[in-house]
């Protein structure tokens, strides 16, 4: 399916009036960004940027469409005319995906024509919003489990496609693995998952279906041991399996104290090595608070795919410059900055980020100065620059190392670098 | 696209259990409810049914959905053969869409073998969870804006197929068009929209751009006269277009105010029938505070696209019966009902709904009660009674009428209805 039509009405009526008074031809830049991190948080992730590379593939106009768009009153025919051979022919720059980014920041910066730049805004708004919303989400889990390994398992929770995209994001950001089977064949996340209360349940007994689950999955496998009673359970597990069994699975309770107990009946019964996966409304902030806990894995799931609490980024993709001419809106409290801009991240010799420099021309690198802009798009051909997944889940790790301590605190607070308009 | 991978890895891996130790073939009822509604809100509007029964046909398996799923180690070769034959022939009974719930609402009744009806569990609650937190959001901003009329411009702050979704869900829930354009392509919604700040920036002078925009969309156009100065905007809107101006659009600052500023600007100018449409960042709230603001349509984005706060309706899908046997798990916080559950809502004789009952056998029903579980799906086959989404959005325009008052009230409270469980 094209994606031209994944658009909001008005980027054609504007197209329609602009080709026909004739500024649909003007040069524009346009910039996305956010004005704040959402609840106050300390940084942002950018994710979605190889996804808007992989629509903008798919943005064409078919007659099917053009049929739609007419007969919605949308274009005129020479309007539809202009459509049927559009093609972005344009450039885009932007932050790596897996880039950190903070108030201001300009994520995307589009050149084109208008027609052809301002048809972009709803698509390229709607994948970086979401996804930079989810993996900002993440990304605070992440963190939370320090070297814990964490399940996304969310699909259930939102709209069954953005349950791929937040597979994606939830790996942009570290996570291990995701129970949704279409964003690993997509996207070669790694999948998981071994089975539900209701296979308990479809049993005669917790016993018969730990034996099913044991013949068909191996000895690896994860048994979910809190459908009646954990402690009978886990030794019905252990009877079953053997103390080399993979792991149990907790879903609901006191995770804390369930974890511990769970642990000492393992260890009682010779299974050291049986792992203990935690699940159930997991947050950032409840996984924090199973640091202590004997916790091999967390699997989360609303949290992530709703962004825990901040289920959009909130970016803006606004017109900057129009022929070279800064352009701005003086709208209250929505006013923009004019003009096509450049950022630099300043580190210390350390390698700590002190600061994000935004400015309108292009700055002297010091030494210890980082450009965050690359070139994603050239005449409306992907560049090799453009990062793919793995790279960007690289990119963000190694980010997230940079950022002054208080910038990994989940509470929140100021922005964890000052972002400096010059 | 088949929807089929639009699933947990755990539903397969289940199966492959289940098909191995024979309990696959057992005849098992699932059943989606919640056990809550999101932030003490009064009702949930059921949004999404027709999607999940179109999603049904194309729930398929073609061969590479089964290289992939033996691939990433979800099924064995036995169960690859039976997925290739794979289609759902049991039935379903639901609450139709449009239908208010309570917590414990048997929303979705899905009845089949073990196999077939599992592998439903995470796309269907995908659909249900998202539309329906849509669709109940968008109801209370349909209550706040009583009679005037809502459209729906979310589109960019969510997910791209998301957006799609939310679109068909506010307009269920009672939007008069959305910004979308796909969904008006999909669903037959209106779509509407005329221009942005952008426009307006890429044009020398607003009176440019409005005169552009008059001249390729023609008198009875909205124009955004927040740009730079309301004021100047609205007096250069009406001696571009006259005083036939269709309407002019706010998109920042105190609305309230500056919709009684522009009111009175516009009359001044002899544009009595210029419409006055404000939007910027408007959920039920806010909506509400300007009923008595002289304003004469609402465009809603962020917060219906988000759920107002609350992005997932949490529904969940338990097993509650197999082979006529009701099963029930006893988990800590997360404990369920047995058994396939029948419901009906009572009324007084003036029509006021008084309560729902929830029973494992079938009810008499009295002559005021009301069976509110309907077939949509018989032997893999959707019914003739499974309505349309313009039907749906009748159903709940009168389903708000019979709540109680209180019910009606977008503060947080019990449930409009308490459900009682015979």
């Amino acid at each position: 399916m094209g994606t031209a039509l994944l658009t909001d009405h008005y980027e054609l009526t504007m197209l329609a009036s602009a080709l026909r008074d004739g500024s649909a031809h003007r040069e524009c830049v346009f910039e996305v960004f956010a004005r704040r991190l959402p609840k106050e948080r300390r940084f942002g992730v950018v994710g979605g940027t190889g996804r808007v590379l992989d629509a903008l593939v798919d943005f064409r106009f078919d007659a099917d469409d053009l049929d739609f768009l007419r007969s919605a009153g949308a274009v005129d025919d020479e309007t539809a005319a202009w459509l049927a051979d559009y093609r972005f022919s344009g450039d885009i720059d932007g932050y790596p995906e897996g880039e950190l980014y903070f108030p201001g920041s300009p994520v995307l910066t589009v050149r084109g024509t208008f027609a052809e730049a301002v048809l972009l805004e709803t698509l390229a708004l709607s994948i970086l919003n979401h996804d930079s919303a989810i993996a900002t989400a993440a990304a605070r889990m992440v963190i939370a489990a320090s070297d814990r390994p964490l399940i996304e398992m969310g699909s259930r929770r939102t709209h069954e496609e953005a349950a791929v995209a937040s597979a994606r994001a939830a790996y942009l950001a570290g996570f291990t693995a995701t129970s949704n089977l279409e964003a690993g064949r997509r996207y070669g996340i790694p999948t998981t998952g071994t089975s539900a209360h209701a296979f308990t349940l479809l049993h005669d007994t917790e016993k018969a279906a730990f034996d099913g689950q044991l013949a068909a999955l191996g000895v690896g496998t994860t048994m979910l041991v809190d459908t009646y009673d954990i402690t009978a359970g886990i030794r019905t597990a252990i009877e079953v399996a053997g103390p080399e069994l993979g792991a149990v699975r907790i879903d609901s309770g006191d995770l804390g104290v369930l974890a511990v107990q769970a642990r000492q009946q393992l260890d009682s019964l010779g299974a050291t090595g049986t792992r203990i996966v935690v699940s159930g409304d997991l947050d950032e902030y409840s996984i924090a608070a199973l640091a202590v806990a004997p916790v091999d894995a967390y699997g989360a799931g609303t949290s992530v795919v709703t962004g825990s609490g901040a289920p959009t980024a909130g970016m803006v993709y606004k017109l900057v410059e129009v022929d070279g001419r800064p352009v701005a809106k003086r709208s209250e409290n929505k006013a923009s900055r004019g003009g096509r801009k450049t950022s630099v991240r300043r580190y210390r010799s350390t390698g700590t980020a002190v600061e994000e420099v935004i400015s309108l021309s292009s700055p002297e690198l010091g030494e210890h100065d980082r450009p965050l802009q690359v070139p994603l798009v050239r005449s409306g051909v992907r560049t090799a620059e453009a990062p793919n997944l793995l790279a960007s889940r690289d990119h963000l790790e190694k980010a997230l190392v940079t950022l002054p301590w208080e910038g990994l605190s989940l509470s929140a607070g100021d922005p964890a670098l000052p972002v400096i308009f010059s």
